[in-house]
């Protein structure tokens, strides 16, 4: 799987800016690939971007529509249906992070037969992948872990990436959810993967490389979260990252969508992590702290972010604030 | 998936006994619902029950023909598709345990479909699960874990199980993969679920029960295992065990399939997996230790059984030698 840039970003009749969210995560990690924005009747998200019609669009270049954005009830309308239908016709491939499979609406398996055209389900992985052997192979690889789902595991590994680079190093961002398979233009959806293959799929994704090339490979869920602790583990050991970054998000008062579990203590919840890691890398270390401080003020976000770093004896930054350079500084 | 007893054990033309391995799992267990074998040409094993043609255990009134043989090359030959149709024909629902699909074998569809028979492919859950919910549940639950896969804990789950229900005890077996579902009659290949439901699959399959009745759960891999620890640890999450018993092999050199990894120290095995359970369950407690000790001799045998003993403080068993009395009367 690799999508063709530059973008086509399709909103549809998006309700509100959070239905478009992913498509806005994409936009602002890849405005050199992001062309323009189609939004039809009723859309009331806006990425900022051009809007264009599909044919403006491809008479410019553009290569790929993304369908980033939620639909409404989980099915394709027929208005939407025959967008795709004629953007394959005018040349595009497609790209989707919906739930519902693109050749499961009418008419659209066909138009891609029709003229040629890529269909990419991005949350649906289509490989198979081998069961994980485990062994160690070269080059060096990053993951951030989280104390829970949804505290910026994808922001930090794609700043971390970025400043890497910036740097010079050798660095790959190796998507492992929707929103980060349209950033990078490939990746696997690990969450998506049979379970018996989750640890096998992440090997396949960070393969054996340079030995000063880094992989920053995007994390999912926590070892805390009850409902997708195996993902996480799976990821872990198929990873076999020599370094973890802590993400963290300081107002959350239970673990996403389970109102019985509380947010663990960052010390335990570092512990458990490289734990895990050990198993397949035993030189595994946590090299700092990522913290969401965006629901704070600056002044309670320094003292946070000081406090923590003190009585961790990490370097804690937020990506946002202060950037993740003393990170990339910790490396081994 | 519910599977209609009594079975008639289809061998095929399996090279050897090996190949039988599934079905004559099926044998040991449920002798009570395995009426009779039939076996091809060229095939060399055997399970020691009478052997019968279609038509014959037909008439005597076998439901269900079980496919609990590997197929030669992962194909399923016309031979062995002609023997599915004409079972259909004849009244039988299948159940299978190879990877291939019944569904994909050229006429199985359309037979069941003609006859109206079910189609049962135990390896591939047809389902829709929800993701976990971690929410304590009424009701008892056991699970037994393992230094490495195929250490002996399905074996394990079935004497548990049989032990307490000879003692009057309410108790279930619960079955996560091929060979447990065949015994159990219903159950899910938890390997073979989406990753992010193996959790939630494993709520399903133990839901909500008298606070006195004990779900025996089948376990599966081994949180050191590091192409499977992703089921190991959806399956602890979703189970919420109140009690484990760690199983363990002991002439095993390395991780099954993984020359590079070493087995673990029982104790730090242990740990790992109740560090894990505690997540969902913070009273669960290891009740002891099942060791497979077939390979030894009567007299190495006892002496590792009362070294372990001794040095872990937990009852320790071989659950064909010595049975596995001591670990239910340890249960809390």
């Amino acid at each position: 799987m690799r999508l063709n840039p530059p973008y086509l970003m399709f909103l549809g009749d998006a309700p509100d800016q959070l239905a478009a969210k992913t498509a806005q995560g994409v936009v602002d990690w890849r405005a050199d690939i992001c062309m323009a924005q189609l939004r039809l009747t009723g859309c009331n998200a806006d990425l900022g971007l051009p809007d264009m019609s599909l044919e403006e669009a491809a008479e410019k270049g553009a290569k790929t529509l993304i369908v980033g954005v939620a639909n409404r009830g989980g099915k394709i309308s027929p208005q939407w249906a025959a967008v795709l239908i004629k953007a394959m016709e005018l040349g595009f491939d497609i790209a989707s992070g919906l739930h519902n499979r693109l050749r499961d609406v009418p008419g659209v398996a066909e138009a891609a037969a029709t003229h040629g055209r890529q269909l990419f389900d991005v949350r649906h992985p289509t490989e198979s992948f081998s069961v994980a052997r485990g062994s160690k192979r070269p080059g060096k690889r990053l993951l951030p872990v989280g104390t829970d789902c949804s505290v910026g595991k994808m922001y930090t590994a794609l700043a971390l990436t970025k400043e890497m680079q910036g740097r010079g190093m050798k660095a790959s961002f190796r998507a492992t959810g929707q929103t980060g398979i349209f950033i990078a233009g490939e990746g696997v959806s690990v969450d998506a993967v049979v379970a018996d293959f989750i640890s096998g799929a992440t090997e396949s994704l960070c393969p054996a490389n340079d030995a000063d090339h880094w992989d920053v490979v995007e994390g999912q869920g926590s070892l805390f979260h009850a409902s997708f602790a195996g993902v996480t583990i799976g990821l872990i050991h198929g990873a076999q990252p020599d370094a973890i970054v802590l993400c963290h998000e300081p107002t959350r008062t239970h673990m996403r969508g389970l109102p019985d579990f509380p947010i663990p203590d960052l010390r335990h919840c570092i512990e458990t992590h490289l734990n895990a890691a050990r198993l397949t890398n035993p030189e595994v270390k946590c090299v700092g702290i990522a913290i969401n401080t965006k629901a704070l003020s600056e002044d309670e976000a320094n003292r946070l972010l000081a406090k923590t770093e003190a009585e961790l004896g990490l370097p804690t930054v937020d990506p946002v604030r202060t950037g993740v350079g003393r990170l990339v500084d910790a490396l081994p």
